[in-house]
């Protein structure tokens, strides 16, 4: 399947022209998956929660309605971070596809001052079975907790689709580990540029990349350019969890002794 | 404390050699705690059960003797890897203080043909308190199962001593991931040297290392020489869980959405 990762350069706070853009990026190429990074409609750093609610949207609001008018034309399946306005607020990204909606995903570890805006994602970590194969969904922090990776592979995802808004350094070597102790792809979709707001001034580390079940760095984006980048990779190489020929790294799960 | 690794290269089946130069390596230096690779006594690369059954000890075998009489005149704590004679065969490490045997730990993730020569660890992965700080234990591929340093974290491990023997390139980038996880130090100890026997070649790739809480490699020793190092490390870092003023890495999991 081709996998399309679109490191883009949002503005903050511009919706209209961040969906523009990133459209223009999908349209610039053919895949069955493109991956867009966390929150690439608003932006990331809001100012207080008020602000965050002021650009949130309903899962069916304008940003899904251009998603989908691409996927449909497209034929393809797109996942996009949003800020997601429900119950409460939430950092979330959907999984779209030429029929619509297919799921959600809440983020459930908040990173920082995010836990100041959004509310800890409350519906599990979703693997979804797209025509191409299976696709687990997690959101930039979920890096650094083994277990949320774990439990997409556990389901049974081949990719896990992880869009991302970087400010630390260490992500794009971690995910190496997490591909090698899980052997399965992943997408991490970072965004690039800074934002300075209020006190906080971010900088976002770009680097996107794709890492292969044997822990292969397929590609690793520029640091401060927006790109896109497709790969052919086959998913059903994450079917194979033999690590050697007698170790298959699930089955060889030892649960009554872990915590 | 000083914690000192002992990057060592056995003879295979050269029991007393074997341990006579460890000897010789850790007198050469003062440390709190000492650090022997997996297997240090022996060596690895066994032709079949018989094989390792004929080099294996009880665990207060010879090798135990010679090293609690170290850590005795030097008033230390070992680790020290050994094929244990028990009810079964056993990829076990020890942890011996001046006054004896503290702990053993068995290994529970076993690697390709030690499934041959070992049966998996039965007795769960322990945590000591010793007068500087928690030492947890694990051995070589369990690095490769983040719920192994994971789960010794949560039992409260400031460090993980980790008796290596590897063949695989990936452990020492992959322990950055295992130490930015549970913001711990680890001390992944390997052994050099070839062992060609059968029709198994295996070389050791060295590069023992100590890694600390913020995920920075503190050293890493050479891929082909035997070394000593020691390093002056402050465990009580390994308390503050921290990753942002807002992210408790443990506070902050969220088991029940967890395989």
């Amino acid at each position: 399947m081709k996998l399309a990762i679109i490191q883009t350069k949002p503005l903050f706070g511009e919706i209209k022209l961040n969906i523009s853009e990133a459209i223009n990026m999908m349209e610039s190429v053919s895949a069955d998956l493109f991956i867009l990074p966390e929150l690439f409609n608003t932006g990331y750093n809001f100012i207080d929660s008020s602000e965050a609610a002021s650009l949130a949207e309903a899962i069916d609001g304008v940003t899904y309605k251009n998603i989908h008018q691409l996927a449909f034309k497209k034929k393809c399946y797109i996942v996009y971070g949003f800020a997601e306005k429900s119950d409460k607020l939430y950092n979330s990204c959907a999984l779209v596809g030429p029929d619509g909606l297919i799921g959600v995903y809440r983020k459930i570890h908040l990173f920082n001052s995010e836990k100041l805006f959004f509310a800890p994602g409350n519906l599990g970590f979703p693997v979804f079975e797209l025509p191409f194969g299976k696709v687990g969904l997690m959101i930039c922090f979920d890096w650094i907790y083994p277990e949320a990776a774990r439990t997409l592979t556990l389901k049974g995802a081949q990719l896990i689709a992880h869009p991302s808004n970087l400010v630390l350094p260490y992500c794009p070597d971690a995910m190496i580990t997490r591909c090698l102790e899980n052997k399965i792809f992943t997408a991490t979709v970072d965004r690039v540029g800074e934002e300075n707001r209020g006190s906080v001034n971010l900088k976002f580390i770009g680097q996107s990349e794709i890492v292969s079940p044997k822990g292969e760095v397929l590609f690793r984006l520029s640091k401060d350019n927006p790109e896109v980048r497709v790969a052919d990779i086959d998913l059903k190489l994450a079917d194979n969890k033999y690590s050697t020929e007698r170790n298959h790294l699930l089955h060889d799960r030892q649960p009554e002794f872990y915590l």
